[in-house]
């Protein structure tokens, strides 16, 4: 299946995509626009097939056809998937690493609540429009799922490019999206439980549940307790030692060693317990947030970011194909658009305010907006869906609905970054400017 | 031939290689070993089968097992070599860093006589051996060219560990091995030009020549007069707009995005003119040298390096494959090691004190030293010859013949740090001290 082998083909890929990306990303913080919202499109470019039914995609060798015109990926599509993967964890571990858990829990309150409420009326709102217009119950119960994620990715991006990491409304929305990403999966673990054996396995959720609890709670207890025993303890022995022979000079570690094994680690312990890995990367980060300056950890974990993320919203916006999309099936994506951004907004910002009373208008509408990106998130609950319509029963999903939550995902991801850049400019007039240098 | 990607296998095969890696790398260092030697040893431990032939690499799943037993590369193998290839490229990317213009012309004529002889004498020594014992031309000719390569990226980890980049050994080696690549890529083009057509094609041979040398020459140009010119002009015309109007703030560039294209584009442009990618990727880093430090750049690629280097020795280490050893073979591969060994020291030091009188004795030893491992480039041309025989003539290369090239390349490989960072350490007493902040 797959051919030789060539890495001048791996470099001349990550090379384009790299240089493409971040070309984009310059012009459109230029002109004003978020750079993620050039990097996807970048991708989108990409993947349209202008030549002779060739694009630039197929080009870099990232699809191969097979003798009847479908489209593989090829193996060079999943090494560019591995740096779009470690990308977006890297990405989430910077973001953890100025997540002070002292921080997260203040606004724990209002962070539940706007993930609950986040998750149950767009579940509802999905779950509805399927049961009326089609009536499969699978169908509509994928759709909820689909509709429930928040890619907080695209959200994390814009908050960083903005410097705004340590706003009160960044750490609901950081803080919501990680609860919300456990309730989605929770959710996701449910409806495909029932779909793949007719049933409700009540033991599995219930594992699953606690296990995602358990880890959250395990680390933040970790990072608030833990590290600065650990650091103390260490500080002590070195002190005796120093005591004894002035001349003993204490272990050094490099830390960014340690902070990336654990990034790995806690993604991959994520996925075991069917968790996304970023969650586990976030949490990782968390773990180092209160010593991240100390360490110089904020910078060295930026420059991975910086050579890896742009891989993540480039292949987001190849998994955008445009073609077989007719006029039904655009306003039925029009009608999912509105319903998944109204969902999540309502959602969120009504559980904001009954979270925290003291959030005015401005804000709530930052928190709103924040949640609706659904990025890889939906489009994987769609992929899981479609694949089990192939092996399970073709009742349970279609190659229509997949599209439709493919499209729903990518352009809730899409208009998030400009609107959000802007509610957030009107709450923080002052403090915005456009930061050019973190971009290009 | 390939089953479903999984990118929870990739995270797991990544996070095993980096945590075991790093921790071997810090128990050498504690034990005063360079810890790259113990990163090397986990790849050699990794490819033993040791649980009913099924070894940690296996388990891993780098290797597939056809029915007839032979061993296949499998998908996530080419991923961890991914990840191998661009971490010798940051490395040596970071060394470019380091590595100033004006530096490497002040040791130009050493650096030079060094490659040169350092591949004349090697390449006699591997070409008569083979002639001797063998007598068949196309075994001694390859033989010949897998002894002249010198892997730069073993000795550049061993003096960037020890922190003497600066050291004026460290810069012929570096720049001796920039030229003794690209004598060994020509080499190779004469010696495969000849196998495959059965004669000599001399236009292939010019024109791999001459755009070696352009590359390089042309680069050091730019570096020397280029990069200063731009950035004065750039100066200048910023200087100008701000007079005009007082709140012009100049466009913010991030140099590390800049350079990551560079790194990519120049290593693929090697690689275009049949050079390794890692030359190219040296050259970049030589473009930015001059500015590194303003532009904070060297902490910045040292974080990616950290992340990616050290697949690159548990590759190396992989490699070894020490089934189907026997007696003869063994007494083979001392006598070529000794040859490998005695033909780069006496061809390299020799040439160092014809280039420059003022070098004592210490000194050659370590310039003799370091120009010894030829890690993956000999075995990249063992590989050429081996697959040449396969495609073309039984004649041109045999099995034993590629073990034996692959037992000598590993070997001098893992000797060289060890004897080297002995060699500095005799030369510069006060100043070595090591550097486990660097290490884990």
């Amino acid at each position: 299946m797959e051919a030789e082998f060539d890495f001048l083909k791996v470099l001349l890929m990550l090379f384009v995509v790299f240089c493409s990306a971040k070309i984009a990303s310059f012009i459109f913080n230029r002109i004003g626009i978020p750079g993620l919202v050039g990097e996807i499109l970048v991708g989108v470019v990409f993947a349209i097939q202008i030549f002779d039914g060739s694009g630039i995609a197929d080009m870099l060798g990232l699809f191969s056809y097979a003798p009847d015109g479908t489209r593989e990926e090829t193996m060079y599509y999943h090494i560019l998937d591995v740096f779009s993967e470690l990308g977006v964890m890297f990405l989430l571990f910077s973001v953890g690493l100025e997540t002070r858990v002292k921080d997260l829990m203040s606004v724990g309150k209002a962070a539940f609540l706007v993930a609950s409420l986040g998750v149950l009326v767009p579940f509802v709102f999905g779950y509805l429009y399927i049961t009326c217009t089609d009536g499969k119950m699978y169908h509509a119960l994928f759709m909820g799922a689909a509709m429930v994620a928040t890619s907080v990715g695209i959200t994390a991006r814009v908050i960083k490019d903005m410097h705004l990491t340590d706003a009160k409304e960044s750490r609901i929305i950081i803080g919501a999206a990680v609860i919300d990403d456990i309730l989605g999966m929770i959710v996701l673990a449910i409806v495909s439980g029932m779909a793949s054996s007719g049933d409700l396995n009540v033991v599995d959720i219930v594992v699953t549940t606690v296990s995602a609890f358990a880890l959250v709670i395990g680390v933040m207890l970790f990072a608030y307790f833990g590290v600065p025993y650990i650091r103390k303890k260490v500080q002590e022995r070195n002190d005796a030692k120093f005591e004894k022979d002035k001349d003993f000079i204490p272990t050094k570690f490099n830390m960014l060693i340690i902070a990336i094994a654990a990034c790995f680690g806690l993604a991959l312990l994520a996925k075991k317990i069917d968790l996304a890995a970023i969650i586990g990367a976030f949490l990782a980060g968390m773990i180092f947030a209160e010593y991240a300056v100390i360490w110089g950890l904020e910078e060295k974990v930026e420059a991975i970011s910086t050579l890896l993320v742009s891989f993540f919203f480039v292949r987001v916006g190849l998994n955008v194909n445009l073609t077989g999309v007719d006029g039904d099936m655009l306003i039925t994506v029009l009608i999912v658009i509105i319903l998944a951004v109204l969902g999540k907004y309502i959602g969120c910002s009504v559980g904001a305010k009954l979270g925290d009373k003291s959030l005015d208008k401005t804000s709530l509408n930052i928190i709103g907006i924040g949640m609706v990106p659904r990025g890889e998130v939906g489009i994987i609950v769609a992929k899981m869906g479609y694949d089990m319509a192939r092996r399970i029963d073709p009742e349970i999903f279609t190659q229509e609905l997949f599209t439709v939550v493919v499209l729903m995902s990518v352009i809730t991801t899409i208009i998030v970054p400009p609107l959000l850049s802007a509610a957030y400019h009107r709450k923080y007039k002052a403090d915005f400017k456009v930061q050019p240098d973190d971009q290009f």
